[in-house]
């Protein structure tokens, strides 16, 4: 059964091809182009409405007082806090403000438009924790490979989804540049580690998610209850320095060689807006082990249906005019746990999440060649460089490499939704 | 040459045994007794000194207008992105309303004094990165021989400060109780986990600083400019679960075992007080491998000679009425790397440190047994359970123990500073 398409009288949102139709309205912070200060805005086609300009015309009026008031912030953040409930009021206001069949408010939205490619895009929110988990098994199961050939998967892998804190502060937005860092490398293992750019850098092609409601410490999260908390979903690069992290990561964990730089795409697309895309999960295996309670959840619903690719785009494509090289397309689905699991996980010792925090997935892997989410899977840590469309070769990252993440959800019956874009270049490194 | 002691018209700061002399005047948040809402208070003797307060009867009047506006937040955020000069120009006045050789501000300034037992203590700063380091190789050859008895000590402990990304959402100040984790263990290697409550808590005797002014995204900290971006330090306590821990940590690190809480003191001890316990260090020997240029420091200065201590005091103590009981005593001068090397690598790859990020040592253990920082090491991971005062044995806490940290320094020719205390007693797991 088809869904039927909500006709917009913004043009651009009834495009089958665009990532932005009336289904979708996802949040952002921008800056219009008129040189205003930033605010939110909800994404509509090839156009950005600005939500505070909406209300201060008494367009969002029948809204509650604090989801309103939350829509002349600066940052996603209090309406985050408001739990989902909120987006979900706001984000059918809007709706109705848009549709073709009642254009009523066209003349008093019109000027509040501003076509995308004219604004400027900001981080999404104040984020104040973020945690990268580890949950694609194709991923661990091919990094594993490559460190540890004789016990490629530990232990723990299929008990429990492993992640990290990562750091906040250096989570930039889409079109930031990417510094290639300096960092100790150990040439030759048992030898003295040098001070040099990396020669190893990697992206890493992940989902994030902000958090709605937080927990309160000493409060677990039922895994049941963990969906309400989850306000929505990003394109998340976790750039990643190889040798970097190879030389430091024993034994507390990943630190300088991802620490440089993360970056996310601006429009944060609502769990609402994902609804049709949900569906069953089928990564673990029978053989698989039994999970403890706390982990267990209805495998029919767990899953997201988001289809994520990654592609290049190099100084010498740019130079030839020629389009951005596809390195891999894979899926969410092929995560072997779910986003509620990590959530559950990550409050089980009474850890809090608070309003904002933002979670990622880790490289998302599936099984074939050209599904793989990193570079590093790609070449085989570098010992298979891979050609290009140019014909160049790549074993790793070379300055002026423009990386860019894409996603979009197709399914048979819904009307498609995407996530617009994460870019980032890579700088070359500081001279000494 | 002894330095000779200020003397205040606040009598209980002129004790010899004091934490908080004049020569200190640590920064903190508190909250009045009479219900006011926090503010930036400063401790001298038994007292706090309201900040605001001073400045809104215009007693700050002669410092520049943004460290007067700083006082008045309530945080100290600001403060400390207005980097360490601000602070050193804001004690130096207050230290002249204090003197007792020049009364005149005396009759103003009692009314602004609160008995320190009579305030609420809150976090110094909304905290948004930390990060924990690893830096005393006693430690870290301790716990190494513990989990690794063929391989104690990884190759690259000697070349670089190792460190992780901690949790800074469940940082709690002193006083808070900690909620025993629940948690996954696995009893037997190659057994299925379990999930029940830790039974191998610890903590984890550490120091924190925080950072002043930041540095921005790309922009590495030289290591001769690390130390002005130091603010001030603090006492810190890395809760932690062994077990979790154990179970969990490869390949990604300390996560659950850890997140669960982070106490630290209230009151921050800044590089001004400091400077007269400035010492050399001399972990480091002959035969240790030969720093990478960014990572060398003036050893004769790099050093800080702050006593540690950690007490326990169990719920039968405090029924007997009986003192804590001392577990260790140990010294920042047995950091392997000094906070500006720390500072320098968390920074070498461009990452950007922000006004108010927490940085902690990781536990500090000296050489001898009566030194040890944390309970693994004590009684090595359980197998050696200690005998307390009070007879009672420890492998790990109990619930109802408490923990007390404290840090002073004392050197001949110097007027003794302290942190205070950071307190915490352990709760019982939630019921399932």
């Amino acid at each position: 059964m088809a869904e039927e398409r909500m006709i917009s009288w913004v043009e651009s949102a009834n495009s089958e091809r665009t990532d932005f139709p009336l289904e979708n309205l996802p949040f952002g912070i921008f800056s219009p182009s008129g040189g205003g200060t930033p605010r939110i805005g909800i994404a509509i086609g090839d156009e950005v409405l600005d939500l505070r300009g909406a209300d201060e015309i008494a367009l969002l009026d029948t809204l509650p007082e604090e989801v309103r008031a939350a829509c002349s912030d600066d940052s996603l953040n209090r309406l985050m806090s408001l739990g989902r409930s909120a987006a979900t009021v706001l984000r059918r206001r809007v709706t109705g403000l848009l549709l073709a069949e009642d254009r009523s408010a066209e003349h008093h939205l019109r000027p509040l438009l501003t076509p995308m490619r004219h604004v400027r895009m900001h981080l999404p929110a104040v984020i104040r924790d973020y945690t990268d988990f580890y949950a694609s098994l194709h991923h661990a199961e091919n990094v594993g490979k490559l460190f540890r050939p004789d016990n490629p998967l530990l232990p723990n892998y299929k008990h429990l989804p492993v992640g990290y804190h990562g750091r906040a502060s250096s989570i930039v937005v889409d079109g930031a540049e990417v510094r290639r860092p300096w960092g100790q490398r150990q040439l030759v293992p048992g030898t003295v580690p040098v001070f040099e750019p990396s020669r190893s850098l990697d992206y890493e092609l992940e989902l994030g998610f902000f958090i709605a409601e937080g927990n309160r410490l000493g409060e677990p999260v039922p895994v049941n209850a963990a969906d309400a908390m989850i306000f929505g979903l990003c394109l998340l690069n976790d750039w990643s320095a190889r040798d970097i992290q190879a030389w430091e990561y024993q034994p507390l964990g990943p630190f300088l060689g991802k620490n440089f730089a993360t970056s996310i795409s601006p429009w944060v697309v609502t769990m609402d807006a994902l609804a049709p895309f949900r569906t069953g999960t089928s990564v673990r295996g029978g053989d698989d082990p039994t999970l403890l309670p706390y982990l267990r959840v209805d495998t029919s619903t767990a899953g997201l249906d988001i289809v994520l690719e990654v592609s290049i785009s190099t100084a010498k494509m740019r130079q030839q005019g020629s389009a951005p090289s596809l390195l891999a397309r894979t899926n969410s689905l092929h995560l072997y746990w779910s986003l509620i699991q990590m959530i559950a996980h990550h409050t089980s010792n009474g850890c809090n999440l608070r309003p904002a925090d933002l979670l990622a997935t880790g490289t998302i892997s599936g099984p074939t060649s050209d599904s793989l989410g990193s570079m590093l899977e790609l070449t085989r840590r570098g010992a298979d460089p891979i050609r290009l469309a140019s014909g160049e070769m790549r074993s790793f990252l070379e300055d002026g490499d423009e990386i860019i993440l894409r996603g979009y959800c197709e399914r048979f019956g819904a009307v498609r939704i995407g996530f617009g874009e994460c870019r980032g270049v890579i700088l070359p490194a500081h001279h000494p």
